[in-house]
């Protein structure tokens, strides 16, 4: 089997399925040869099992980003590109994410801003010219993972359609923030096609991980396998897809 | 024809379809015996049109309200609620909204989290209690205008699925606040179906107002006389759906 793709960012990698999708690239037989696992505080307590990992690992490095920070985006942005040298970065996992529970009467305005400010707006714009890059590659034609890929964990609870779960679980900042990510990553699948870079929404099911809790049916292991699976065989026709991390669709 | 309902709030309607509905609201052959008409300075120079409505309808009350500001929403429900003494609010329309046409490239975090707070937080919460009595009114059966409702003025724009017009106008912080939105009206509904208050999210069609530009097809006289007919023949079935001004479903 092919590596993944050559390069690949993932954000929120200190724990659950961002931690789990480092530690299942960098373990797999054909390894990426970079692997950004950035979090917040890479080199502080929360980031110590990323360390560990990476002590193991020489395709891992560890990056700070703080996805609602700008001058820490673009430090990411440059130190990253320092080391694609004139490659480009090929795969893009938007994971980091934050949860809230709020509900009609709990909710507050600011809570709901915060929210969105993690789930919906991220690092991809500076993140974009390095998988431009990427694209234009030599001898890269059609989309797929290995050429240049955003993808963008969401949640089944950002579904409008489905609307699951409800009323026991309002969660309305988080549900709005995915519906609207949702929305994101279906505009930049018709913006940037021509460019070669897919775009992909992954519902990774609910796991048991900080967010998900122990009542979570599915292991980060089964999810995180699930999702590299199907990351691998992503092509043209799913682009701008909301698919879960068994491959089936998502309804919006 | 029985009036719509015995109260109606109206936010942003000092122009475009917000002062629209206030008008033909007013001159209605049974209007609503209270309708709030509000906006951020009704008193100021862009209150002018609403000013001079008022003038001729005494059902119309203009009240400031600001869709951003806690205490200007408080101070809103405060007024509202005294004029309603305890008959409460029988339906509220979240019409003011903001749009923006920024690009991926164009786009900064800041303005996107601007367009949410506007397009998508609204007043809501703080007029629940007044929706909540008014719904408990003697007599009240089933879900209607007339008895309690929320009704967010959306956009096709914000249809995930129909992702309408791209790649020509982007509008990401739009369109992903119209999604979030939508997600808020379809939990509402599940949350308020046994309050009995109805929620429903509404397209208004692309009209020539400031917001629409003179190159829209509809006016905004039709575009208003549409939405008006389909809130009156809103019952409990429609709770959640998301219409166009011809009630015609949009998909989310």
């Amino acid at each position: 089997m092919a590596a993944l793709a050559r390069s690949v960012l993932v954000t929120g990698s200190s724990r659950g399925i961002g931690l789990e999708l480092v530690r299942q690239l960098a373990a797999s037989p054909q390894p990426p040869q970079h692997i950004f696992a950035t979090c917040r505080d890479p080199k502080g307590p929360r980031g110590k099992a990323l360390q560990e990992l990476a002590a193991q690992h020489a395709s891992i490095k560890l990056v700070q980003l703080d996805t609602v920070n700008l001058p820490s985006i673009q430090g990411a942005m440059q130190a990253v590109g320092s080391h694609l040298k004139d490659q480009g970065l090929n795969l893009l996992i938007n994971n980091a994410g934050i949860s809230s529970h709020a509900t009609l009467h709990s909710l507050d305005s600011q809570e709901m801003l915060d929210v969105f400010a993690t789930n919906v707006v991220g690092p991809l714009q500076e993140f974009l010219p390095l998988l431009e890059q990427a694209a234009k590659g030599v001898g890269k034609e059609g989309l797929s993972c290995s050429r240049a890929a955003v993808i963008n964990v969401s949640s089944k609870l950002g579904s409008i359609g489905l609307c699951l779960g409800l009323p026991e679980a309002p969660m309305y900042p988080y549900r709005a923030s995915k519906a609207a990510q949702n929305m994101v990553t279906r505009c930049l699948a018709v913006e940037l096609q021509d460019k070669g870079i897919l775009c992909v929404a992954i519902h990774p099911g609910w796991v048991k991980t900080d967010m998900g809790t122990e009542k979570a049916p599915l292991t980060v292991e089964h999810s995180v396998r699930g999702i590299l699976t199907v990351l691998a065989s992503l092509s043209q026709d799913a682009s701008g897809a909301f698919l879960d991390w068994d491959g089936n669709s998502v309804p919006w």
